[in-house]
């Protein structure tokens, strides 16, 4: 099996990575920016070919378009003017609907692996979770084998539950790193460092997992109502509004669940 | 050495579990509630005695309060009537000062650990910092001969520093559970559960601490400026008022940051 992986990013590499190093199929990333894609390849030692979009290969077996969301449709487009219109084609967005192919598409659909990537962190594709999403039997059947061979888990959804998990995990992911990164801001300060609480954010993600409904393991002074430490942390932050209102929102929205 | 430990909550629960298993301590419990006390004890099979405040040892080399912090003043007067001005006292709190003791207090001072607990979730004491305050020599010698007895990590902190640390807390704790009860709020509405993004999320938070400052690491649509995604996003919370305040609250707090 023939595979175009369009990209240069986190997910692009990353699942360049993971299909090359687990799977014998043959890898080709097509980029806009062919030497930037060229430099990171060589740099993991990827056993893949780099090329321009408008020289990629016309006859493979699935186009993965791995670019940021609103790139999507400009890229499909590119690559429209190389590739048959009948050619099978998935995008890898959480919140993009498969929509974006246009209407009369037919051989579309999604790879969405629910992660986080960073260019330069690599990631076990057997731990992610990829959600699917296919019309053509032929497609679905692409997609089912990709992913078996990987050994990733993975699930059919629709662009609707798509966009729930990726809200969800907007909530899970960007703001607990949010949450995290005030921390440190606030730890700083002090001479300390988010290290310091390592222990009691294991802690908190293994509870609330585990709990199967982490509302019902929430702990704090906004969880107890107890007011008079609100205001004290409130009083410690009031030379950082930024920090000291998003104390104060977050509190009474957790007030608000106990009410 | 004659531990008092005064609390029946998941504090006083998991410091009288922690000393009784790895020291050789006597532990003593006294409670305003000994039934309910006693119940706990038994349920872990705990080598204490559990008593009521004004039954207590009076001759203990070191009494831990640990109760709510709205609670301190009022239990510790409770012991006056019982123990000496002059015994070892010290309360479990992040964000009391030890001036809860009053200005006369010389045998005072503050056993913090640092971790979320759970009345039925026995943790080891072994993975948690504490953090220590006292002024009286004799009392810094008890509190560190404890504390290097649990194996545990310590470091000294005044209450100023050790506010910070609780402040800090309870963004990365309490918050970031709050985000995690969010976004499994959101997958109950479509039939999914916060497991599916159990490998996101400790990739996040694996990634944020590693990285030693989690902003630099901050990803998502605030992150990016991709107005398009959150105004998606907050389109699909459009009837759950709370989580779109809350969505577009914290992404605006995200996108001020990268400015």
């Amino acid at each position: 099996m023939k595979i175009v992986i369009v990209g240069s990013g986190a997910v692009a590499t990353n699942l360049a990575y993971g299909i090359t190093t687990t799977t014998r199929y043959q890898v080709e990333i097509a980029a806009r920016n062919p030497q930037k894609a060229k430099d990171i390849a060589d740099g993991l030692e990827l056993k893949v070919k780099v090329v321009a979009i408008n020289k990629c290969d016309k006859n493979a077996d699935l186009y993965i378009i791995a670019v940021t969301d609103k790139a999507i449709e400009e890229v499909y487009k590119e690559l429209l003017k190389r590739i048959s219109p009948e050619a099978p084609i998935v995008h890898t967005s959480g919140s993009t609907s498969v929509d974006v192919f246009g209407e009369n598409a037919r051989m579309v659909g999604v790879l969405y692996p629910l992660q986080t990537f960073s260019r330069n962190r690599i990631i076990d594709l057997r731990e992610i979770p990829f959600y699917l999403e296919a019309e053509d039997e032929h497609l679905k059947r692409t997609l089912i084998k990709l992913v078996e061979e990987l050994e990733a888990n993975w699930d059919w959804l629709d662009s609707e539950k798509r966009k729930a998990i990726h809200v969800a995990a907007v909530f899970a992911c960007n703001f607990t790193n949010f949450m995290l990164a005030c921390a440190n801001e606030i730890l700083e300060h002090e001479g300390l460092n988010i290290a310091e609480l390592k222990p009691l954010i294991e802690e908190t993600v293994t509870k609330a997992i585990e709990s199967d409904n982490p509302i019902s393991v929430q702990t704090g002074p906004a969880r107890r109502s107890d007011n008079r430490t609100i205001f004290l942390h409130e009083q410690y932050l009031k030379n950082r509004p930024d920090l000291k209102d998003l104390y104060a929102s977050i509190s009474q929205k957790i007030m608000r669940k106990f009410e």
